[in-house]
């Protein structure tokens, strides 16, 4: 067995063994294999695709590549989300409190993401103190003791993941969909939780721009998902305009936590309800979709569930007065509002568009390297489907400078479109995969 | 324009621009692009492929990659062959003398080949003394006053094909089109003949397997020759069985000077005057196939073709004395028949399985760094459709040591298959190009 053979194999489009997928992540790691066979490889592997036997093959040796932490054992009813990213996705800062509250565990490794906004834990960050670099030993404990950990990769935890995903990076094959699974499931395979639930994000903001291609890679994550002895399912949610009305690491925070006491935005409160009902119902911890979103609104009503966000930031060291006082959250020192040049019905909100900008104000990174700015964002007031007056305002932009904020008005005004007459939003949810 | 983006467009299918294609091999030179953004590009070439537009601009970023020789300002007249490569294909040092014979000039850069036994330059290193590193000068002042130069690359022609070749061949992306044809008439184009004939092996022991691949490869250079200014034809032969009897570098060029006498084997005589006709046919030297077949016979008859191999080795500095005395040549210790097992008719001659056992014998190179015997290789006496009697030899090893020996013959064996009734030899030739 040799790269050579096994990049031609994947070249001319035959499956791969078992044992040759092992040989070559083994190689990535061991450094016989350099980057450039691995580069090629993931060009025949974008182009040829994989079976769905050989994406396992892929995700269990990856998973292999460093260690693996048995949750299972510690918190039997451990669950875990994922979202394939978009534009003021806040969800995890609610579900993952609020499944606590209804007695689930949350032993969650969350990224930081490149892109629009920072990633869960550049936003958990936004509470002073909060550390997501905690070792191997001390997330186990704290899921012991809390059920609920929140936490940064680690180098020893799926290293090869690492590797391939920088390869793909600079090699536009990010967007294979076997890598794209493999990548998310050998995550979910080395902490080990049993019940996943999968965010799967379509439309302008999002990797999937289709019902279709979202509905493909959700096939493949859950088939991947059942042959790892995972239960799964995955909620297909609108990205075309952003999650809720916050875009920016403390604003959503802020968000989440007014989501937590009953009164956060309609849709983002929604969804977080759908998402979290999927793992209750998964977990076998309620008989039906109507019983479990009954008891998960009780949840926030009583303020169980925000007691569990105070729970996970006091655990991992941070200080959670903000969240009985959002004021102490970080600030940003200009705060303008962009009011609407006209009248009529907001047709669409491009959620990229305002992604772009909420980067732009500091609020994302484009290189790893980067820091992100807690404090900047975009606040919006109107969303498709509302009235607007001309002079009424749009949306709220908070910024570094007044530089900034000429920049994010004149780029946010391109997000919107118009109609005269009353214009569906598009649907929160478009199905839910199992 | 990034690296990035050319990547993804040829990625989807999509046609790279002159700029791009010039950025991106800018880049490969300048170090800008890494090897594994270049490794992944070269798979999407091999799996999207590119349109005869495209392998233009490819070749011509290529070729001014590095100095470029006027060759025609020198030799009007001067011509050039390039062989997709086979085995026992010694047909550069009976097709360069003989068409300078007839008034043409001849200069061409050949390769050392990875392979089966080793490229011209290898076999021409026979010749005691013999180099093959002229500069740039050196190449061009043998050229004005020999009107015959085969010499090795030199680093700086060309580059972008040293460093795309090494890469290819690391990332089994060798195989494709456009950048077989586009390595090939970079080449041409930095050196600079007008008149260039392919010789495109089809069969078992060359790259080509099918007469259709062939006439595919065939028509690519062919486009690009003529987008290029070059006047060029492709000559198909057959290499399902070795091109003449000898297999090896010294024993080679025995053939080679045989066959310059006017008394080398059949199809290898007819394979050099094929060529040797389309290049006078090209220049515009004969007025048919037939009276530059005449011609050309003539000049083996007369001597002079012979005359100019003793002008190009004496000129790059080789003791010609093995032309008029070829046991002067390296000999090797070990010389044994292989007597055949059976009687019958030769029906298959594998010509793949010949090459590798010279390859065993240590007459090629496996890695670039490896040193070439170029006393070893086999001498075929039975070819397809021959009769054989049992325990009459089948060809004649030549060999380091009995053990080599040995192991040879257990080898050639399975390259013979066998019929009862007369076979007929497969064409040498199966069609002209042009």
């Amino acid at each position: 067995m040799n790269a050579l053979e096994i990049i031609a194999k994947k070249r001319d489009g035959l499956p791969l063994s078992r044992e040759e997928i092992e040989f070559f992540i083994d190689g990535l790691m061991g450094g016989d294999i350099p980057d450039y066979q691995v580069a090629a490889w993931l060009m025949a592997v974008y182009l040829r695709d994989m079976s769905n036997e050989e994406t396992k093959h892929l995700t269990d040796a990856m998973a292999h590549s460093g260690r693996t932490l048995d949750v299972e054992s510690i918190a039997p009813l451990a669950v875990d989300k994922h979202s394939t990213g978009g534009v003021g996705d806040k969800t995890t800062l609610v579900v993952a409190p609020l499944v606590v509250a209804a007695g689930l565990a949350v032993a969650k490794i969350s990224g930081r993401g490149l892109g629009f906004t920072g990633g869960t834990l550049d936003k958990l960050e936004s509470f002073p103190g909060f550390s997501s670099q905690l070792s191997a030993s001390a997330f186990l404990e704290n899921l012991s003791k809390y059920r609920i950990v929140v936490n940064g990769q680690t180098p020893d935890l799926v290293p090869a993941d690492g590797k391939l995903y920088a390869l793909r990076n600079a090699t536009a094959t990010v967007g294979s969909y076997p890598l794209i699974a493999s990548s998310i499931m050998s995550k979910k395979l080395a902490v080990g939780a049993k019940v996943i639930v999968f965010d799967v994000k379509v439309g302008k903001g999002a990797f999937m721009k289709t019902e279709d291609e979202a509905v493909k890679l959700a096939r493949i994550m859950l088939d991947l998902a059942a042959s790892l002895d995972k239960r799964a399912a995955a909620v297909l949610s609108d990205m075309n305009q952003p999650l809720g009305l916050a875009v920016g690491n403390a604003l959503e925070v802020k968000e989440a936590i007014d989501t937590l006491m009953g009164h956060g935005p309609a849709d983002f409160a929604t969804h977080c309800l759908t998402v979290a009902s999927q793992m209750l119902l998964l977990a076998g911890q309620a008989p039906d979709q109507e019983a479990a979103r009954d008891r998960l609104a009780g949840l926030l009503k009583s303020g169980e569930a925000l007691a569990q966000l105070e729970v996970l930031v006091k655990a991992q060291g941070g200080d959670p007065a903000p969240i009985a006082n959002p004021r102490l959250l970080p600030q940003a020192p200009v705060v303008q509002d962009l009011n609407s040049p006209q009248g009529g019905y907001v047709s669409q909100l491009d959620a990229m568009v305002v992604g772009l900008t909420a980067l732009d104000l500091g609020a994302g990174r484009v290189r790893k390297s980067d820091s992100v700015d807690h404090a900047v964002g975009v606040v919006l007031h109107k969303k498709v489907g509302d009235g607007v007056l001309e002079g009424e305002p749009l949306c709220t932009v908070h910024a570094r400078s007044d530089e900034d904020v000429q920049r994010a008005r004149a780029t946010l005004l391109k997000a919107y479109e118009w109609a005269d007459l009353p214009v569906q939003p598009p649907p929160l949810l478009y199905q839910v995969v199992r």
